[in-house]
C-alpha cells in the first residue's frame, strides 16, 4: 500500500494479479483507509494502485469515469466507488468475518452512527479551516463525542462497538479517530481529554493494537507532517516511501 | 397518510395500533415519500402521523432527538431517520418482496445510482432557485438524466430499473420524478422531452400506473400548487385534505 502516487502522464499499470481485488487509494485518504481496514478485516486479497489526488492520471477515467477514491477494481473489471458502498459490497460478497450486525436493527442503528460520526467530521473540517476556531466550543463536535462516549460506555459494554472484535462502525470511524492527535496541533485541548473520553480513549488503544487495523496504520508524526505539506500547497504523498528509502 | 399536519402545541398522538408501524411523515416531502414507497411495495402495515416541517411539534424531540423527518416507529419503540436506512432496514427486516437485488454487485451498482440521482436533484435545485436558470444546460442535470436513460435503454432492458416489478432504485428515485412537471414552471423546455428520453418516459407512466406508487402520488397541479405555497412562504401541507373537505 506505500507504492509511489500515479499522476498524469503516468502509464496504467498491469491488470492485477489473477484472484486479487485492486484498490484506487490514496495513502493518506481516509475514505481510501476505510476501504482498506474492511478489506485486511475481511482477510480479502487485494493490491493498491496510489494516485495523485489532485493530478489524477488520464487513463484513471477510463478505469472509473467518477474519477472518484477510492475504487475497487473487481475481477470482473466492474469498478464500485464510495467508500461506504464498496464496505456494504465486501461485506455481503464475502461472508466471512461479517462486519455489519445480522440483526437489521443494529445494523440501521449503526449506519444512523457512522451518519452522526461524518457530522462530527464534517463541523471539525470547518473549524480546522479557520485554524482551530470553536473546536474546543462546537456543538456538533463536543455532543457528537459525548454521544459516542455514552453509547461504549452504557449501551454497548462491549471493547468495540461491534462487540468483541472490530464491526463495521468501529471501522468506518477509524481513520479520522487515527488522526486525532491533529487537533492539538490546531489549538485543541479538550478534545483529546482522557477523563472525558475514557471509553472512546480505551476504545482507541484497542483498535491501535489490532493486527488488521494495524496494516493500514500511520503514526501522528506522519499524519502531521502530511497535513503541514498539504496545507503548504504541496502535499507530499510519497511521504512514507522517500523516507523508508 | 393525508390527516392533518401536526405542529408546536399539538398534543402527542396515542401509540400506534398493535402490529402497526408508525411513520412521522410529511405529506410534501420526497424523503417521506421513499419510505411510504417501500412500505406500500412490501405490503406493511403503519399508519402516518404528519409533521408540519417549519413547526415541529416538543413532544417530535422525544419520539426522535434528531428531529428529522421521515422517521419510523418500530413496534419495540425504536426510532429511525434518514429515508435510505430506513428503506434498508424495511427491506432486509420484512423478507418478502425484496426490492434490493440478491446480487451485491448489482446491489451496490444501484445505490451509485441512486446516489448520482440525487445528484441530479441536488443540481436542479440549485438552478430553481435561481428561477430556472440552466435547468435545460446544466451538466450535472443532463448528463445525469442521459446516464439514465442509457441505464433503462441499453444495461437493463426490463420495464423497470429492478426488472419486472419496481426494485430499489425505482422506488427512490421516483418521488422527483413524480414532481418532473414542475420543471415546466420553472421554464425547462428540454428535460421532459419525450424524444430525447423515451424509455424514463415509458418507465414514468408504467410507475404511475403500479397500484402500490399510486396509494402515495399526487398529480402536477398538486405538487404545483403545493410549490406556490411554499414559494410564497405559507407552504399549505393540508392542501389536500382541505380539498377534499
Amino acid at each position: 500500500m506505500n507504492s509511489p502516487h500515479l499522476a498524469r502522464g503516468s502509464r496504467q499499470p498491469s491488470p492485477p494479479p489473477k484472484g486479487k481485488l485492486r484498490l484506487y487509494s490514496n495513502r493518506f485518504c481516509p475514505y481510501a483507509q476505510r476501504v482498506m481496514l474492511v478489506l485486511d478485516a475481511k482477510k480479502i486479497a487485494y493490491d493498491v494502485v496510489n494516485i495523485k489526488l489532485y493530478s489524477k492520471p488520464e487513463w484513471f477515467y477510463d478505469v472509473c469515469p467518477s474519477g472518484r477514491i477510492p475504487a475497487l477494481e473487481l475481477e470482473t473489471g466492474d469498478v464500485l466507488y464510495d467508500s461506504l458502498v464498496i464496505a456494504d459490497y465486501l461485506d455481503e460478497k464475502y461472508r466471512a468475518h461479517h462486519l455489519h450486525s445480522q440483526d437489521p436493527l443494529q445494523k440501521a442503528k449503526d449506519k444512523l452512527l457512522i451518519e452522526e460520526f461524518s457530522r462530527i467530521v464534517n463541523a471539525t473540517s470547518r473549524c480546522i479551516q479557520s485554524i482551530g476556531r470553536g473546536l474546543d466550543s462546537d456543538d456538533v463536535i463536543v455532543n457528537g463525542l459525548a454521544r459516542f462516549e455514552h453509547e461504549l460506555a452504557n449501551n454497548r459494554g462491549t471493547p468495540f462497538f461491534g462487540g468483541v472484535k472490530p464491526g463495521m462502525l468501529d471501522l468506518m470511524i477509524w481513520p479520522w479517530c487515527e488522526r486525532a492527535e491533529i487537533l492539538k496541533f490546531f489549538g485543541s485541548v479538550n478534545l483529546l481529554n482522557k477523563d472525558k473520553y475514557k471509553k472512546l480513549m480505551e476504545w482507541s488503544r484497542r483498535m491501535s493494537e489490532e493486527p488488521s487495523v494495524k496494516r493500514s496504520m500511520m503514526d501522528s508524526d506522519t499524519h502531521i507532517k502530511y497535513l503541514q505539506s498539504y496545507r503548504a500547497g504541496r502535499p507530499d504523498y510519497d511521504m512514507i516511501l522517500n523516507s523508508t528509502n
